[in-house]
């Protein structure tokens, strides 16, 4: 079938939107509408050409919601018209990972999603009669697009799509991160650098947990308000200090705090998140995905003293159990999500969505096809 | 009074066998006859001039079993004619950390212990008039030593001196970090790097915790039988490989170990110990004391997949709370001491046992006075 889709025909090039032909689901595979999808920076992450797992021409887009249309052979958990949510962490239920209860890192798909293609080792994408890749398992920048059935979350159908889609990526990861990875008990205290989608969704989970003094960090002070309306009790740039931002924070607690997350991907501040945790149980989550080859480093010493540096993919959430009660949260306003949606666009402006994220003027753009 | 002690005139220097002046304990201090004492890793870096915190002249030694003598103003834990282990990790159970519940890292004597003097800021130590300074609290290479109250575990009088002495640093240590730290549980796979006195109390206390594969890493094939003895599965020798020893252990395993325990203070292995951690959920912690200045370092993406970094002092064994218990785990035979004991020597021999250790000839050489 056709599809319109943007397409990253090479890296550091503007998304073209074509037509390309969507080849139907095959077995364990599953064709979705998508109706939504937000703009991630993971997205223009790849899109730079900075990613070296990054494969052109591709449909990129990994955090929409959609109808499913078609389902292919041995399909059992969804049908035509279930509302869905596209995973790009997958979940078999049957794996090593998965039977661990331990991580939500599912192998079942891993291996061909980062090669660009559907389990069986081919794409369903192609344009003028050439493959295009799939990305993350989800390429929710087409109308239409295949995904297999292990990465599709089933979900309220009453739910806006306009706003659930951001529990494909951002906002998912963010509050996961504190339930599920930090595990933010009352009380605590809370630091997050980088006031984007996730740290802002960072925010709102340390509330839910009745987290104590949340700090809310960013060089740009236009993200304050909004830090402040999720939860921030403190919101610091670091431009403001001479000394740097751990020092700081440390200095404002006494101890430092019981846990960062570092929510942009700078090596450097993924440093400072870690030292500002607290002597003897501080931990630090990263969840900002750092350049090609870049390294994290500390002295050994911020550790045997009993801080603990962890990191977190897609907020450790399993995304079939767990997606579907995060939308009923949602859809009770126990998670916002109405704030996150600063722009919405069509399809034919994606590049816009870039542009406004680049400049740092939104927090999510949404698509609507 | 006066004692005979072992005294660090300044850095790189061989100790000198001398008769000091002991001044008597002060308010909240104990005076204590040291009876045996190890000879660990940590006061040779110090000896070495490396440690930016060492401070000469000072009496090293901080592994030491002995009798209480005489007590100051106001202690009421101790009498004489206990029997004691001191503590380098005091245990107030008043302070913050204390009260904690998370962590055995006390500051009640922290500050004035990282000096080199007790907590009224002086030294209770001098020669010909002149002070000499304290070590981690403890100085146990004096036969007479003053130690804060809060610095002394009293432990079963019945017990040997020669081996209990090392639950004053490297077996607690390495035991500590097994089942405090790390939180082996029964079938998970541990990987040991180093196979000195901590590494090989680290293999005890997996053996004791019923882990399943242990990992014993060093280059040095000679403490294969030792490893073995405590309970080592898997003897690797990273010479025997031209892959990075964590990719040998990755392959071994699958997706490589459930902890991971660095015990030398190499940077490098560091890495290599975390790397071998398995995706998902392997954890890696640091117990070797790196030099000065240097740090470690990870490309982010091995904590994004689920590795967690930790680092542990003292095993996370609160001293005075536990090690009563673990002196009488040894008196039971579930703590192995006497293997750790491979060389016993007077006092005035003691710069032999650095050459034993830096020959890598002994686990532990134990001095008695």
């Amino acid at each position: 079938m056709k599809s319109r889709a943007a397409v990253a025909f090479g890296p550091g090039k503007p998304l073209d939107i074509v037509e390309i032909d969507v080849a139907p689901p095959r077995k364990g595979e599953v064709l979705v509408k998508i109706t939504h999808t937000g703009v991630c920076h993971t997205d223009a992450f790849t899109l730079s050409g900075d990613d070296p797992e990054g494969l052109f021409p591709c449909v990129l887009g990994h955090e929409g919601a959609g109808v499913v249309v078609e389902v292919g052979e041995g399909v059992t958990s969804v049908m035509a018209g279930d509302h869905v949510i596209p995973l790009y962490t997958a979940e078999c239920g049957e794996c090593l990972f998965c039977r661990s209860g331990k991580t939500n890192l599912c192998v079942a798909v891993r291996a061909t999603q980062g090669k660009g293609v559907m389990p069986d080792g081919t794409s369903r994408f192609s344009y003028n009669g050439q493959p295009i890749y799939h990305y993350m398992g989800c390429s929710t920048f087409s109308e239409y697009t295949v995904v297999a059935e292990v990465s599709l979350a089933k979900v309220n159908p009453a739910a806006s799509h306009e706003q659930i889609c951001l529990l494909g990526c951002g906002v998912t990861t963010g509050i996961g991160a504190v339930h599920n990875t930090a595990k933010v008990q009352p009380g605590d205290s809370v630091a997050v650098f980088g006031l984007g989608g996730i740290g802002l969704a960072v925010i709102q989970g340390a509330r839910q947990a009745k987290a104590g003094r949340i700090f809310a960090v960013d060089t740009n002070p236009s993200k304050f308000p909004l830090a402040e309306l999720f939860g921030a009790t403190d919101c610091v740039n670091p431009k403001d200090h001479e000394e740097p931002i751990q020092q700081v924070i440390v200095e404002m607690t006494g101890w430092g705090v019981d846990h960062s997350f570092e929510c942009i991907g700078n090596v450097s501040v993924m440093r400072a998140a870690l030292e500002c945790a607290h002597r003897g149980w501080g931990q630090s989550i990263i969840i900002g995905v750092a350049g090609a080859g870049q390294e994290i480093s500390t002295r050994p010493f911020q550790l045997v003293t009993g801080r603990s540096w962890k990191g977190t993919a897609f907020g450790g959430v399993k995304g079939r159990s767990q997606l579907p009660g995060m939308v009923e949260d949602a859809m009770r306003g126990d998670i916002q999500l109405a704030p996150f949606v600063t722009h919405t666009l069509p399809l034919d402006r994606i590049n816009e969505a870039f542009d406004l994220m680049h400049d740092g003027k939104s927090i999510r753009t949404v698509i609507n096809y």
